[in-house]
Order: structure tokens, then C-alpha cells, then sequence
């Protein structure tokens, strides 16, 4: 049998606020996560994500790089980010280049198995479970759908 | 560097019934999981979460509070049960009284990756794969789609 | 308490290629993994399951028995691939008889939170993030939405 390269899910090069809490296994390397908030178990935040103060990402959560979170955001169980459209037709690899950023304002709650592309997303936005996020959402809002619409103004 | 408050996933103050069979890493706490049941990987169930007997709870599915499963129920993979609906425009945070529970029945199935707000399903009723249940499920059938909608009785 | 039977996620009975990178902690058994290969965190892979060479299985994924998968193909995050439709009203158990195989062809990107039923995908499809694939999709082109359309040809 060929062996592997095996690594380890692991907590590496993270720069963490005061009083974070962490509940393990999780695949933490080279983000930022501010002071208060709280990620739990089977999450993984890619080098290069920012995450703000009194946070909560729930377990199962996967954050890419590029993804700036504020502060007092509620990141829902099974929430998928993404950075890589596929705008060429395929995945873009390790070209930056064609990655888009996505920044989410403060005391925005995105719920349960929600999917979100490269877009902005302004303060206080709700976005409701399952929901996939194809396009920026200015207005403070609720949203919901897949492609997320929305339901009403807040 | 701040180092974070670490735990560690585990089984604590679990009710199990006879023969339950768990693949570990899992996050279990407070829960009760009826006789026969199974319970793969990667798999969270929170405290006030009840489980009934010959159920199958696939990996990477999270079952919150509030929420009660009868027997012989199939839970597919990456399933995320709800119970805060964000109903005044962001999380209920821990105001229990702002969450509503979930009553799936027996013989219930729910396909991978589908998303289950505060509802009551009846026997028998099956989720597709993808499916988000926004209402109540009372009539015996198949749903499916985002939000789910009946496809055909059973 | 009685005590359940507890099992650990592992790497059993797999047959590798060359150069194949794992990132622990994973559940994988009885498949084959091609030459090259990239399997993130949190991911399982089911025994019957064959993924070719160069292709990327990104955390939080679920591969199940009957799913073949080319070369050179991008599984996002959070995928789930199903192969019990449940086309009897329920679920089929263990009777392999009443699943349904998935053919996935090289060079197929799925996005993140995407769900992949019995069908057959033709080389080069782009699948959208948290697209809900319940047909076959032999052009290729882009496909996204619950189900997921062509959204355009490429």
C-alpha cells in the first residue's frame, strides 16, 4: 500500500483576541479571530480570513480566505463561504487573481447550511438557513431563497 | 500570543439507549439517543435534543435543542436542524423563549444537506436531499426545494 | 449509563496513489483514491467510492458507495453526494439494489454546500455553490439553483 501524506486538522499561526473560545477538532491557520468570540467543533478558517469581536461561528462552518466578518456577527452550523466563482469555467487554484473577496459587516446573522459567494453584505443583514448568497446585500434586510432574495426590510 | 480557552468534543451527560453505535469525533452533550440508534462522524447534538430508537443520524449533521425525533427515523448527512429563526431580525442568543422546537415523527427520512427550521413533520414523511422546511410537513409525502414544497403523496 | 459502542473515524483498507495528501480528521474506508489527490478535514469517503487523480476533496465533503469521480475534478466544501433516493418512500438500507450510481466525468468542479444525487456529469460541468443536482447533466456548462439549470453553456 502507497502511504499518504498525512496531516493534522490543527490550530496554527492564529492570531487570537482576548477570551476566545475554541471547542476542538477544528482547522484553524493564519487568520485573525477578535476578542469574545467563540468557534465550534469540525470548523475550519483558511489563511488570510479576518473574523471581528463577539463573534459566534458555529460548528461545521467553513471560512475561505478573503472573508473579512465584523463584529457581533452570528455565523450559523454548516455555513459554507466562498471566494472562487469558477468565473473562468473551473476552479482559478492558487490564482488569487481570480478570487473575489467577500466582507460582511457587523451584527450580521447568517443561519444554518447558508452558502456565501464573494459579495458584500451590509451590517445587520439577516440571512435566512439555507440560503445562497450570489449578489451583494445592501439593504438591511431579511434574505432567503437560493438565490437568496429579499423577504423584507428590518 | 493570546492563547484561546480550548475544549475538546465529546460525550457528556448523554442518555444512551441499548446498542447505540457512535463514530467518533462527534460533540454530543446533554441529549438522548434511543436504543439502536447510530450516530456517524463529525456529527453535533446539543443539550434538550432527543433522539428515538433504530434511527440513523448520518455525518456532519447537527441537531439542536428543541428538537424531538420518533423511531426509525433517517437523518442523511450534513443536515442542520433550527431552532432560532431570527424572527426579530438576528439571533435569539440564549432567550430560549425566542426559539421554537421541532417534532419530526417516526419513520421520517430527511436526504443530505437539507436544512429544518421549527417545524413539525408527520410519520413517514420523506425530505429530499437539499430540501429547506420552512412550514410544517402534515401531510404524508414526498417534499423537496428550497423552500420545500410537496412533490407527491405517499 | 449504558455505554454505546464506540468507534473511531480512520483510514482503513484504501487504496492510495502516489502523492496523496490527507488532512485528518477524516473517515475513509474500502475506496480509492488517485494519484495526487488533495482530501481536506472532516471529509468521509465510503467504501465503492473511486475519485481519480489530481482532484481536490475539500473538508466538511461526504463521498458515498457507487460515486465514481474522474480526474482533475474540485469538490468544494460541505458536498454531499447521495445515492439513496429514497424512490421507495423511504430509506433503502443496506439493500444496495435500490441505490443509484453517480458518474462523475474529469475535469467537474462542484461548489461548496452543493448536492449531488444518482446522475451522471460530463467532463468539464461547472456545478454553482449549493446547486441541488437531481438530473443528469451531460452538456457542459454551468448549472446552480435547487434543482440546479443550465445556467449557460461553456
Amino acid at each position: 500500500m502507497i502511504r499518504p501524506g498525512f496531516f493534522d486538522a490543527d490550530i496554527i499561526d492564529v492570531d487570537f483576541g482576548e477570551g476566545v473560545r475554541v471547542v476542538r477538532p477544528v482547522n484553524l491557520y493564519g487568520c485573525r479571530i477578535g476578542a469574545g468570540s467563540f468557534v465550534g467543533p469540525f470548523v475550519e478558517i483558511q489563511r488570510g480570513a479576518t473574523i471581528g469581536a463577539r463573534c459566534r461561528i458555529q460548528s461545521h462552518t467553513f471560512v475561505c480566505d478573503l472573508v473579512t466578518i465584523g463584529d457581533d456577527c452570528f455565523i450559523g452550523h454548516g455555513v459554507m463561504f466562498v471566494n472562487d466563482a469558477f468565473r473562468t469555467g473551473g476552479p482559478a487554484g492558487g490564482d488569487r487573481s481570480k478570487w473575489g473577496a467577500t466582507r460582511i459587516g457587523s451584527g450580521v446573522s447568517t443561519g444554518s447550511n447558508a452558502t456565501i459567494l464573494s459579495v458584500s453584505i451590509a451590517d445587520g443583514v439577516v440571512v435566512g438557513a439555507g440560503a445562497v448568497v450570489t449578489r451583494d446585500l445592501l439593504v438591511k434586510g431579511t434574505y432567503a431563497g437560493n438565490p437568496a432574495r429579499l423577504l423584507r426590510r428590518l
